[in-house]
């Protein structure tokens, strides 16, 4: 039950990808705005209003890689999510409630730690922070971020904007394709917080695979990467349009 | 090749187990000190000299859960590990030069973030976090501690000061019980670097288990609790003795 | 997109649970029939129509924990499953869409081979199998088989029977109880096969825990025990009721 | 403490890799006999002599991926393993005393069942078996064998013939080049069973990695493939030479 609270940390690459390849992902309802992806690689720790579940830590952290496009809704920039893994079941079904396509993947992250040491990068100008993503087995993605500087201005697409399809699908013969639930939605965050945000170059890379789409999204060209925190409360969701196909 | 940097977080617990049980698990040429032990759940990021491992953070971070006990070899205090797990095997096999008794085994933290938020412990007075390990599957060790002030003194025993055993079996038939390494070690840190400390009350449990004998250092009381970073780096070893029977 | 073609090989322990607790478990539209339950362990492989998926058996295989209850609906004995775990993501979506409530969850079950070996029992009287199932790093039950005698008779109850609840929430603030989808269902497999059957004496532990109701249904009498092969196909489902409160 | 007993199934392919990069990885003591290797990936099940350690099977099973060389030492043909991946702990322990160098790595392989399933392939002509080895998140190996006819005659090199290097380093200062224990050895096992053993074609890839030196075995050609089981009892060990070097 919700409300569910989150904080992470988060390394962030902006990329651009070619556009018709963007564009495909988008359901109906969303245009594109541009080729311009963000890939966020986040560890979290999670708890519900009176749990702590923080304290049994296997049920509250977890570590998760959003692959973002920039679309419009209306006319309004927006950020739509066609590819997200996390690695605990939990945070797969609280994430499919809010339209997220979870899929379970291993996401691994550099972590700073406030003591010099040659096994850590700082968390400053010259800091070197890695990620990589994996999934069945496989290595999907691998960023690197060099901090250079603060900044004022978090990466984009951002998904405190995101649109996401919620999906339930049918089952009953002959109706494989009338999902039960197939609806627009616009998520809605309260009481979040941002840490300073350092800036600085970034590489990535998107690997082949055999099945998945994702490489449809290889970067064309890598642009800033970020690294911060951030806290926030989940309880509500705006609809926003049902996508069902009328019977 | 050594030199291994290594810089890690720590959660720890001191606790008096039943000084029979304690002495039982020493080897040849330690005695017992007091039934005073420790418990460190510890979140590591490791480096070589030239390898930014923690660009590929899969190969660099572990984590692990160390218990200790205080014995004493020829009249100095050192400290002595019964049982330690992991959770990657090169951390394993890193262990296994050292002396260390690794096993694999899943260990969680609390963490704590830049950011106030109901899904983290502040570090200061009344943070609570958590501590578990579980070994193939059974949840073997719980641990809370909930922080109230900063002290000069760190957790005790320990493992600044451990002498481990390395150990190699023999598999020749008629040899199984004369190793081909047995020898008592002194491990020798150097650029080791400690965090402001932490301290507080804490809580623990061992739980029963079917063929480990981690349950004879059940707490007869639990002690203070502790939350710390440190960093340091190994590339040496004392010989202390040679533990092989002659033959 | 289905047909679904599945094939595994469980270990099944019939046994008694407090009908009140059991009862407690069942949706609107069923009632208790009796307090015997069943809990299975399976190792399954799975393949779409075309996709060979287990020659990247990554893609194909789990491992899947079920906890079945006796009840009725209108009349007729069926199956209800208060509690499920499989160790794969694709195989948790999927069960989602039939009504399981699928939670990841780690099962081991002893496997035989085709040769005699202190390492393996025999599939045949007198050979002994175990199945575990651990979740968050919890053991949360353990069984043994000891197979007798050959039995035409599949264990009861039987998941061939088995009526689901589909369930997907409502996430917009004011409607968390009000789900947008809820509604029994009934299983539909076609092309089932069982292998020959071997039955025998079991025994059975669920053991605490301090969030899951799994203990709830703690066996007050173990019945016999059942290892089985058999394999079926999903692609069509029976809408029973829909049990969305009206708005 | 052996006698330690193992049953396994394996699927097996035999390719032939570039001679001068075989012979880098042999031992001194050692010569090339031909560029011929086997890639063996096995699902074990293991027992103590008196522990049943199978009916708390995570204690038991594991998965394994071997590569073999073809070698001689004073002129008879023996088999030289480079590389071996486990993904349990007490699997790679007594490993590294028989001289495995084992690493954690994740094995997958396709399985068969009694019964006739889209789901599972036949163990006969045409039957169609995968296996994939990953390592640290990464794709390492990915074999497809198809089934043909029986044969008499297992994959060669075979692990029956299996010399090893058992190797502990030393960790004192100055001394990290002089190990512990360093010396070639012959594996000897007893009670070795063989199921009927299936052949058929194989085709095998070895991946790209940025620091294993695995692909510089990669198959110049690949040769048959082999489906079956065996099941075995190790307790001793031959000495062949110590390799260190006189101080």
């Amino acid at each position: 039950m919700p409300p569910w609270h989150y904080v992470g940390s988060a390394l962030a690459v902006e990329f651009e990808a070619d556009p018709k390849a963007a564009a495909a992902f988008l359901p109906e309802g969303l245009e594109l705005h541009s080729g311009r992806c963000a890939a966020y690689f986040v560890e979290w720790q999670y708890a519900s209003e009176t749990g702590l579940e923080y304290l049994d830590p296997i049920r509250s952290q977890y570590r998760e890689t959003i692959v973002l496009l920039s679309a419009r809704f209306e006319g309004s920039a927006v950020a739509y999510c066609p590819f997200i893994w996390v690695d605990q079941d939990v945070a797969l079904m609280r994430g499919l409630v809010q339209g997220w396509p979870k899929q379970i993947g291993s996401t691994w992250i550099t972590r700073a730690y406030d003591l010099p040491s040659k096994a850590a990068p700082i968390v400053g100008p010259g800091g070197r922070f890695g990620a990589t993503l994996s999934v069945k087995d496989r290595r999907l993605m691998e960023a690197q971020v060099t901090l250079r500087e603060l900044t004022e201005t978090p990466p984009s697409p951002s998904f405190a904007r995101a649109v996401n399809t919620r999906h339930f699908p049918e089952l009953v013969a002959g109706k494989h394709d009338l999902p039960a639930v197939h609806e627009l939605v616009q998520l809605k965050s309260r009481d979040v917080q941002v840490s300073p945000i350092w800036k600085g170059e970034a590489a990535m890379e998107i690997f082949d695979h055999p099945y998945l789409e994702l490489p449809d999204l290889r970067p064309t060209a890598v642009g800033a990467g970020y690294r911060f925190s951030f806290a926030l409360t989940v309880d509500d969701l705006i609809p926003l349009r049902d996508l069902r196909t009328p019977v």
